[in-house]
């Protein structure tokens, strides 16, 4: 490919809106142009890599024995009223009419429709498992797209689906695309984590998180840098703190703590650290006035805060239901409560005796709370956040915290799907049984932005070789020395011909333009060909991505470069 | 591949509603499955045989110069709006709000939208031309959608955008991707003809589309036997008639035609043929009532009528319209209208003198109605449609008509969307230009029914190799039987390795079964092992497009195959 004719064009600046390096770097170097918030257009380059990603997906789920398909993304809005999420997904999804008048949907995923699918073909036992999957332009209509292609509302996704006979196929088959999808992200570069992930309302569900680090992510996870533990924030826990000899209960006394409503607040009037303080918050519960207590320094988890009150439907506390309960905001304390209020206290609230918290009367506090004496904790559980230096569930040591962009995700549906289809088999003692599936998504779009965030400097993109959209640059410093045009013309054919997928700068440009754009764009070898270089009968080699400098003879050029080809990651 | 893992059920029936054999094909040979209206998903078999198609349509496209990118799906309206084609479209885009309410579509082509990325990133004549496509499901809510994937409402296409600075570089571009197409759909294996289409109300752009032969087809294209003439219906001209010495005048007489309004009541009654009958219709052409005159056997071709009445709107004439002007629906002749008519002729009408028509009062006719004596032709015109059997308007040979497939469409747009698009570039001059456009369309699923609908019998489909989804199948006719089940697994073993796409049927069924299925599929070669071949050390070899059987020892098996599929088309 010569530059003359690629449909490229770099930008000095990124569009001011953008965040992330990824994001600013995709736009600067030509791989993307948005076309509306969150709707991103491909520019050769960034379709060039997007293939190559595509591709990697692929080859792995034909290797795992998933088997390629495509259902539409117009989508008839029946099989998701069947299941409930017509109503569940709200604005998210993307709604429309035909011109019959008829309901449709974009999809932003599949369940009901490969539910669908394969109970038209494979009704009977001897048929399972199946495993299927498709790569799919997909639709969610987010509240806040961000970060170019890193949560966008039209994007890339490989979505697979497996059905088996029981729950004993679908952890074999969950195992198998764990580890085609370890193999999707280390070929693609990728620094990740698999993590545990919150297991959703309906409980027991087993599903894990595929997380790329980067400082731009939206989601966070610990891990244990000296076990194998890791997992979403959301579903985090960590070791229960040991039952330990307690401070002599004080007596409880009031203090006046007027307008001081929130736990800094009264931090800083008492003098007194937040671990010291008790948060006690107030739900409603299925109907059932409810108080969550953590130490003031800690954050109540809501996702684990719903798992634990399951089915019950969990909603803060409105101005309104303060009011009914006669119950003064931001001075609640768990002494204090009316018997009907349920006490729900995270493990974490056993380490300490002689809390503060609120009095249950405006402007006053209380000292000396001490749980047993004072109020009566009706169930313990792990209902907060955990935190960086928090003990590690598993060994106890300190827990690290990492933002990631989250690139895949495997869940254990079960028969939820199924079941609401009515999509069953008939199993070898002929009853109907509903199949047991799996569900298994990838980021392709996102997968670039992730890369992109993990291989970068301040000159541009370092993709690894599998992804960069073309593999080398050759770079006739000067375009009006015919020796130096004919000598890099001579090695890009030759390169060409050896099978190297490989641009000629051949633009009417300066040599530093030329540097500039291929380090931005992140050829990962760049060959130069300059007049001192001709003169003394040498090429310059650069690999991007390690910044290493050779030289090599002009005859040697090509094996040389692909010498360095072959080394770089 | 197993067949006893693919996952694919072949129907014995094909669904009531389908007609095309290629729908009904398609169907029970397990490539698609319906999910609602126009809207299909595609299963292993179908998805690989589209991936086939897809990657000889982008070999050919980069072949060409032609640079991938992609635009999204999901598409704002303002850039529609600009053009005017958010009115235009009408019915058939899929309109949506997105969760802010902004009015959103479903691409169902691109124009705009290439215009706009273009002018974004080339915008000086040194950088054109340029040549960009994208492979990208489509979205059209037609009105009826049918025969499978022929005409649906999602559709994979390819379409291509070629930006140059004036005409003369879009002819080559043109020219160009014309070549291209043909390399497409003649690797494709496809029987085509690039035919005239209809030039659009605009007048002027020049467009060809791609015909593929087919009785469901749902288009009508004309060609000549003799020389390289063809044309869509909707374009086709004929020779003009020479002129003939005609017979004598008679006298204009008028004929009781009680209830005769139609041309076949007054052949009937008068039992005079219909070529001699004058058909005069009446059309408002922007607020001026015009009539047009055309044969009694012939039809008057709106598409060519409205071209050469633009750009002037033309309608027909309204029972409102008929009373308006007091003429009496039915018996209308061009020798009794009111001067303010305009009359415009087909060039057939000069053929013939005493014509019989309508005597301008309800229940009469008028014969012996000659042109010049009895009324004033003021425009003779090429309005009639071109029916087989007329003369050829380059050599003068009696024209074909045929049933086709559009499956590609080449569009010399010049200017029109990249004015209303304000998309320019500077010239070398200085001055700001209009980029001068061409697009490009192939259907890339819809590829798949025409291929299907000229590569069948009634056993099932014949698939070209290069679009087959395997490309051979191996069939152990007796699973019991163990000598047979081994020959069967090493030679699919060997084929294999040897890079052949092969397919073992080693499900527990039948050879009847196996071989109706291999049938049906369509798997370009059968290689069947049984027990009597492997008592005599033989194989049986059947290439499905030309039914051809042949036998060959076990042990070269593999070589056999291999030089069969070379030589199969």
């Amino acid at each position: 490919m010569r530059a003359s004719e690629l449909f490229v064009r770099t930008l000095r600046e990124a569009p001011a809106e953008a965040e992330a390096p990824s994001h600013k770097l995709l736009v600067r170097a030509g791989y993307i142009r948005k076309i509306m918030a969150g709707v991103y257009a491909l520019l050769p380059l960034g379709i060039r890599t997007l293939q190559r990603v595509q591709r990697i997906v692929e080859e792995e789920m034909n290797a795992a024995g998933a088997q390629e398909v495509r259902l539409p993304a117009v989508l008839p809005s029946e099989p998701w009223k069947q299941s409930g999420r017509w109503a569940a997904y709200g604005d998210e999804m993307f709604r429309l009419k035909d011109r019959s008048g008829r309901d449709l949907s974009l999809g932003p995923t599949h369940e009901e429709f490969f539910a669908e699918i394969v109970k038209g073909e494979f009704s009977s036992y001897r048929d399972l498992p199946v495993n299927l999957y498709q790569v799919q332009w997909k639709y969610r209509d987010e509240l806040r797209p961000r970060g170019g292609v890193i949560r966008a509302r039209e994007f890339l996704m490989k979505d697979a689906y497996t059905f088996d006979r029981d729950v004993d196929g679908l952890r074999v088959a969950y195992q198998n695309m764990v580890e085609a999808y370890k193999k999707v992200f280390t070929r693609c570069g990728l620094t990740f984590r698999m993590v545990e992930a919150d297991p959703g309302l309906i409980g027991g569900d087993v599903n894990h998180e595929f997380m790329a680090p980067a400082d731009v992510g939206e989601d966070l996870f610990v891990f244990c840098p000296n076990c194998d533990y890791a997992a979403n924030v959301e579903a985090a826990s960590t070791r229960r703190p040991e039952e330990s000899p307690q401070d002599d209960p004080e007596a409880l006394q009031l203090v006046h703590t007027p307008n001081r409503a929130g736990i800094q607040d009264v931090v800083e009037l008492l003098g007194r650290p937040a671990d010291e303080m008790l948060k006690c918050m107030l739900y409603d519960v299925g109907g059932t006035p409810t108080a969550v207590l953590v130490p003031g320094d800690r954050e109540i988890n809501e996702s684990k805060l719903a798992r634990v009150l399951a089915p019950a439907p969990v909603r803060m506390f409105t101005d309104n239901d303060f009011a009914a309960y006669g119950l003064p905001k931001g001075y609640v304390g768990p002494q204090s409560l009316p018997e009907e209020v349920t006490i729900v206290a995270d493990h974490s609230v056993r380490a300490r005796s002689n809390w503060v918290s609120g009095a249950g009367q405006p402007d006053y506090h209380a000292t000396g709370v001490n749980a047993a004496r004072d109020f009566t904790v009706d169930r313990w559980e792990d209902v907060s956040r955990v935190r960086e230096g928090d003990p590690c569930p598993r060994c106890g040591s300190p827990l690290q915290v990492s933002r990631a962009i989250e690139v895949g995700h495997c869940f254990q549906l079960g028969t939820r799907y199924s079941v609401a289809m009515k999509a069953t088999f008939v199993d070898e003692d002929g009853t109907e049984q509903p199949y047991v599936m799996g569900s298994y998504g990838i980021g392709v779009s996102r997968i670039i932005a992730a890369v992109a965030e993990q291989w970068n400097d301040d000159a541009g993109l370092k993709w690894p070789k599998v992804l960069a959209p073309f593999d080398a640059v050759v770079i006739p410093t000067n375009m009006d020395h015919q020796a130096v045009v004919d000598a890099a013309e001579r090695l890009y054919g030759s390169l060409r011909k050896r099978g190297v997928d490989v641009v000629i700068d051949d633009r009417d440009a300066s040599a530093g333009v030329k540097f500039a754009d291929a380090d931005l764009i992140g050829y990962p070898l760049q060959v130069v060909i300059g007049k001192r270089g001709i003169e003394s009968g040498n090429v310059d080699l650069k690999a991007r991505a390690t910044g290493e400098r050779t030289q090599a003879p002009l005859d040697a050029a090509p094996e040389a470069a692909i010498g360095i080809l072959e080394s770089v990651p």
